[in-house]
């Protein structure tokens, strides 16, 4: 590990959650913190129930870093914890809602409106990068 | 809230992470533990040095979950601890390496192999679903 331990520390933009979610305090805000792919990374804090809404072309992963939070479907409710995902496949009318602050991780195509198809107070069309 | 605390619990595929990640031993071996938008959620436990490669066609994210990593590339390190993710965009050889065992989360398109089109003792092109 000679050469690990001699070469010099260049961190190229790696991210460091906990420093992201200090950054902001508004909740269902979603902050962009990551591309690839096509793909975005974000990050969120929320409290309370969101809006019903489908996301017709994009399935959404939602990974809890922090709290809990509930993810209800029409006909079931997934409750997640911290360290625990689930994925809302595209298509499927869903709802978050967080009774206690929660901090989470979304995984979703560049380009997907945390409301899909409805307007609602909270609509972000271009997140924040932060 | 009268709705949520009256709704069946009915968990969907959720995913626990601490759960998937107790069903295996083996190290630089990528489970897969989720699908969406064509690309796949991977857990792996890491310790030592893997191969140098490139991912010619797939920026690939590492999200630690547990302990500490390095991923180096030619030109520079980036050490990773829990909470931290970063992502090697395609073209860049990198080598992960890890001095203790840890655990860390992949994002990257569906079909990625671990090793890119190096062939080596490591090299996993259909990653065990669990």
């Amino acid at each position: 590990m000679a050469r690990l331990e001699s070469s010099s520390v260049i961190e190229m933009n790696k991210i460091n959650l906990a420093e992201k979610f200090s950054l902001f305090d508004e909740t269902w805000t979603p902050k962009l913190v990551g591309e690839l792919n096509g793909q975005h990374v974000k990050l969120a804090k929320i409290k309370g129930e969101f809006v019903w809404h489908t996301h017709d072309n994009a399935d959404e992963m939602f990974l809890v870093i922090k709290g809990s939070i509930t993810i209800e479907l029409r006909d079931q409710r997934v409750d997640l914890n911290e360290g625990e995902f689930f994925i809302v496949p595209r298509g499927v009318e869903h709802r978050p809602i967080a009774v206690d602050e929660a901090h989470i991780m979304l995984f979703e195509p560049a380009g997907t409106v945390n409301t899909g198809a409805v307007e609602y107070e909270f609509t972000v069309r271009d997140p924040e990068r932060i």
